[in-house]
C-alpha cells in the first residue's frame, strides 16, 4: 500500500546521506525558502541554507534503518519517522515530510535527533541452572574450537540436543538426562564451528525434547530474558537465546522444528536463522519432527550470524537475491495489531535500507493467503509433527510416567494415536502450500511477523502460554511446513518489547538470505547487556 | 493564510503540555495504533504507547515557543516545526503532523529533540571606545543607583545622548562631545531606572546625532556584535546593544526616532520597545526630531525590559489586551524574502503561544496597505525628519565643517532648505497614515519585520548602508510617524542572524504590549555571551 516511489525515494535518499553525495541531497530536499530541517535545538530554513550546512558538515554518521514508519494521510503527501542504528551503538530518529511534486517526490521538513548508546546494563544473572545445563569454568570456554578461522574469539551456547564429545545431551528433561550417555562424536554442524575457531562456551536449556515455543522448563526454570525483563524468552532455544542475549555468548546453536529458532530471536531481539530443511546437517542432534527439523544459529550480531552461518552452509554456490519483498495482510493480520504495526515498520525500513520493491501478495497472480488455508497448513503441520514426535520420543513417554510435565506429555499424546491416512492427509496439504508459497517466492521473498506478538510475562496461566504458542503456529509453520529457509531480523518494536521479521526465501537460497545481512547491518553492532563474567574481568 | 484552527489547537497543546494535562494531551494524539511520537532515539508507536509514556513522565519541562515554521502541503494536513526556549536554557524542537478529521486537527506524528545551553562563550571584547564612551571602573557602576527597588542589582547602559549629572553628552560626535559641559540633572526618565534601584555601567555610543539607523560611526568605530559577528550592531542605540548582547550591561536606554531602538533589537537579537510618542518623558535627552523621539530600552532578558519599562510608563492604567495579531502581506514584502519567512516563523509562535488568531490586514476593513501608501509615509517621514533634524543640529553642522561624516552631514543637509508648505502637507501624509492605522488597531495588533534583513556586514559599502537604511525605513517609520508603540521580539533567525519581529499597538497601550512579555517569555533567561568582567570576577 505504501507508494512505491515514495520508499524508492526514501532509498535513494538513505544512498546519497551515506556517500555523502550533496548534489543528490540537495535534490531530495524541495527547492524555495519554505523547506525546513531542524536537528537538536535549531531549525535551518530555505534550501540553500540547509544546502550550505551539508557542505560544510563533511557527511553524516553512518547509520542504518530499523524501523520506518510511513504514514500518508493524504495522496501526494507522506510522512516518514524513521529509527536507524548508529556504528558507534547510538541511535537516531528522521522525520521527514514527504511532497510528491511534477519531478518526484520531495522532501518538504525533515527533524533529526539521536541519542547516544545507552549504558550497556549489567545484568544479574538469573538462576544459572534455567539457562545452562553445562557450563565453562569462570564463564570460560567449556571445550575449546581450532582457536583460528573465522569463527575465532566467538563463543558458543550449544542448545542440549545437539552432541558434544564427551557430554551427554539433557533435552531439558532431567530423566532423559540421567540415562543418556556422553556422546562419542560431536555433529557435525558443531564441529564445522568449532573448526572455523569458536569455542563452545556452555550447553544451554531447552524446552523439554524442543517441544514448545515459549521457553518454560519446570525443571530447571525459566532463562530469563534480559531484552524483555519478566518476560520469557521463547524457546525452544530458550538457553542459547537468553545467553546470547545476555552477552554471556556470541552465538547460539539450536534446532528449528516449528519455529523454536525464530521465536526466541522474536522476543529476545535476536537475529535467527532457520536453514532450509536439509541444508545443514542433523546427524547428532536429537529429532523432534524429521520432517521439519533444522539446525540453524541465532546472534545478536548480525556479523557474527553471516559468518557462522556460512561455515554451516559450507562452499557457497550463488547468492540469490529476491526480486521484491512481499507483504501479506493475511499473514500480518495473524499478529496482534501493535505487532503487525511494529513488524510493518521493521519491513519498511528493509525495503528503504536494500532498495527492494515493497510487494503485496494481494496483487500478485495467487492472489492473498485465504483463512482456510492458513488453518489447513497450520492444521496439517500439527498432525505430522504430533505423529512424528510421538514416534521420535512416545516410547520415552511412555516408560517414565511424569519425566515431562503435563502440557508437554499432552501435546506428545495428541500424536499417539494419529490415523496414518490423515498424517498422509496432512503431508498432502504440506505439500500444496509448500508449491504455493515456492510460486510466490518466485516473485519475491515472503515476509511476515515472527510471532504473534512480544515475549509473553513470565506469570502467564498455562491457557496463556497455549494461547500465545497458538497464535504463533500459523505464522511459523508456513516455512517449516514448505522446508525454506528463514531469517529473522529483530527490528520491530511494541513498546520496548522486541518482535521479529521473518524473510522467507526459496529454498537451498540461505547464502543470498543470509547476505541481506551485509546490506541492511553495521558491523560491530554491540551487545546489549553484559552478564558478569568472573572469569573474563579477572584478567 | 494559516489555518485558524491549527493555531488555536497548537495553542491549546502547548497549554496541555504546559499543565501536564494528560487527558488533553491524549485528545490532541490521534487515536490509534498509527499515531507515532519520536524522541531522542526512539519512537513510541500507537496512542496507547504515547499515553502510558506522558502518565509515567510527570510533565514536560517549561518551554517557550520562538518560531514555528508552519507548511500545509494539501488542505486538512499541516506540519508545524517548533523551536522552543526552555528556562534552563537549552533550546528545543518539536515537528507535529496535523490532520484534520470529523473532531478538529489531531497530531498523527510527532518529534521531539532538544539541546542544552550552549556553552556561554566568553566575548573578547572589541575596542572599548567604539562600545562605551564613558565607563564605570573595571566594568563596575559609573553611578550607583538607589540600590533598591525592583531594578536592584540592574546594570544600564545609557545612549551617549541622555543626561546625567556630572556628566557631558556626547552624541557620538567629538566636537560635540568637546564643546559639551556636564549634565547638572539627570534625565527623568533615566532617573527613575536610577530610583528604583539600576546603576549605570556606563554611557555607550550612538551614531552621530543618532541620525543613523546602521551604527557605524566614523570617529569611535563599530561596536562588535557578539549575536552576528563580523556584523553591525545597527544603530542609532549601537553601544547599549553591543553592551547588553555581550552582557557588559542587563538594560540599555536610548532613543528611536526612526527605529533606532528596533533596529539594533533586531540584529543584535534583543527585546527592544519604542514607546508611545509622548509616554515617557524626553527631556534631558538630546533631540533629533521632536515629533517622532522617544525614550525607550533594549534588554536580552524580557523580565528586565518588562520590570523596567513598568518603571518609565509609572503607574500603569489599564492593561489593553489585542483581540488578534494582524499579517501584512504588504509590509512582510518589504523585507528580504529569507527574512520575511524567519519573521513569520516568529509571529506564528506568538500566535500559539498567546492564543490570539492570527489575521490577515487584506481580510479586514480598509484592506491590505498599497505599495504607494507605504512610499507616502516613507517619504513624509524622511521630509519632516530631516526638516527636524535640520531645525535641532543644523546649526551645529554648519558651524563644523567636517564634525560630522559626509553621510550624516547629507541627510542633515536634505532638511536644510525644505520648503514648510513640502513639510505641513508631509505631515498631512502621516497623520492619514497614523488615522488608517489607528483604525487597523482596533481589530488587532499589527505584526512586521523589525528590519528588512539581518545585520549588514562590517565591511558593507555606503551604498550597501544606505540601502540598508533606505529598505528598512518603510518599516519602521509606520509606527514613529504615528506615534504607536512597538514591542521588538528577537525571535526570527535567518541562519544564525537574529532578526525581530515588531509588535505595534494602539496609542498608549504600552502597558498591554509590554504585558505581552508575560506570555510569552521565561523568567531568568539568561545572557547569550559574557564579556570579561574583571570588577566581578574578584569577589
Amino acid at each position: 500500500m505504501t507508494d512505491a516511489e515514495l520508499l524508492r525515494a526514501a532509498h535513494e535518499y538513505e544512498n546519497a546521506l551515506r556517500d555523502n553525495d550533496l548534489a543528490a541531497l540537495d535534490t531530495w530536499f524541495a527547492d524555495g525558502l519554505a523547506t525546513v530541517r531542524a536537528e537538536g535545538g535549531t531549525a535551518l530554513v530555505g534550501h540553500g541554507e540547509i544546502s550550505d550546512y551539508r557542505a560544510r558538515r563533511g557527511g553524516a554518521p553512518v547509520r542504518h534503518l530499523r524501523r520506518v514508519h510511513v504514514r500518508e494521510p493524504a495522496p501526494g503527501h507522506a510522512v516518514t519517522v524513521s529509527e536507524t542504528e548508529r556504528v558507534d551503538g547510538g541511535s537516531g530518529l528522521q522525520t521527514q515530510v514527504w511532497e510528491r511534486r511534477g519531478e518526484g517526490w520531495r522532501i518538504i521538513a525533515a527533524h533529526v535527533s539521536g541519542a547516544p548508546a545507552a549504558p550497556v546494563p549489567t545484568v544479574a544473572p538469573g538462576p544459572d541452572r534455567a539457562t545452562w545445563r553445562e557450563r565453562g569454568p569462570d564463564g570460560g570456554a567449556l571445550v575449546r574450537g581450532s582457536g583460528h578461522g573465522e569463527l575465532a574469539g566467538v563463543r558458543v551456547a550449544v542448545k542440549d540436543l545437539v552432541d558434544l564429545t564427551g557430554h551427554r545431551v539433557g533435552a531439558g528433561v532431567p530423566a532423559h538426562l540421567e540415562r543418556a550417555v556422553p556422546a562419542t562424536r560431536t555433529a557435525p554442524a558443531l564441529r564445522a564451528l568449532l573448526d572455523a575457531g569458536a569455542d563452545v562456551t556452555g550447553i544451554a536449556q531447552t524446552d523439554e525434547f524442543a517441544f514448545s515455543l515459549m521457553g518454560t522448563n519446570a525443571h530447571y526454570g525459566t532463562p530469563a530474558n534480559v531484552a524483555a525483563p519478566g518476560r520469557t524468552t521463547g524457546g525452544s532455544t530458550s538457553g542459547p537465546a537468553a545467553a546470547v542475549a545476555v552477552g554471556a555468548a556470541d552465538l547460539g546453536i539450536g534446532t528449528d522444528t516449528a519455529g523454536s529458532l525464530r521465536v526466541p530471536g522474536s522476543f529476545c531481539g535476536l537475529y535467527a536463522w532457520r536453514p532450509t530443511h536439509g541444508a545443514v546437517d542433523v546427524e547428532g542432534v536429537l529429532p523432534l519432527a524429521p520432517s521439519f527439523d533444522t539446525v540453524g544459529l541465532l546472534a545478536a550480531e548480525p556479523a557474527v550470524l553471516l559468518r557462522a552461518g556460512r561455515i554451516l552452509l559450507g562452499v557457497p554456490g550463488t547468492v540469490e537475491r529476491p526480486r521484491a519483498l512481499l507483504r501479506s495482510a493475511t499473514l500480518s493480520g495473524l499478529a496482534e495489531p501493535a505487532t503487525a504495526v511494529a513488524v510493518d515498520a521493521a519491513l519498511t525500513a528493509l525495503a528503504v535500507q536494500t532498495g527492494l520493491p515493497l510487494l503485496d501478495v494481494v496483487d500478485l497472480p495467487g492472489g492473498e493467503f485465504g483463512t482456510e488455508e492458513v488453518q489447513a497448513w497450520t492444521a496439517a503441520f500439527r498432525t505430522v509433527q504430533a505423529a512424528e514426535a510421538w514416534a521420535a520420543h512416545g516410547r520415552f513417554v511412555e516408560e517414565n510416567p511424569g519425566a515431562v510435565s503435563p502440557a508437554v506429555e499432552a501435546r506428545f499424546r495428541t500424536g499417539a494415536g494419529t490415523d496414518p491416512v490423515d498424517v498422509d492427509l496432512a503431508r498432502e496439504t504440506l505439500r500444496r502450500s509448500a508449491s504455493r508459497l515456492a510460486a510466490l517466492l518466485a516473485h519475491g521473498w515472503l515476509t511476515l511477523p515472527s510471532t504473534a506478538g512480544p515475549a509473553p510475562l513470565l506469570d502467564a496461566s498455562p491457557a496463556q502460554w497455549e494461547a500465545a504458542r497458538a497464535s504463533t503456529l500459523p505464522l511459523t509453520s508456513l516455512a517449516s511446513g514448505a522446508g525454506v529457509p528463514v531469517l529473522g531480523l529483530p527490528w520491530g518494536r511494541v513498546g520496548e518489547l522486541p518482535v521479529g521479521l521473518s524473510v522467507l526465501a526459496p529454498a537451498g537460497a540461505d547464502a543470498g538470505l543470509l547476505d541481506l545481512l551485509t546490506r541492511v547491518a553495521p558491523e560491530g553492532r554491540r551487545h546489549r547487556a553484559t552478564e558478569e563474567r568472573p572469569g573474563q574481568s579477572a584478567t
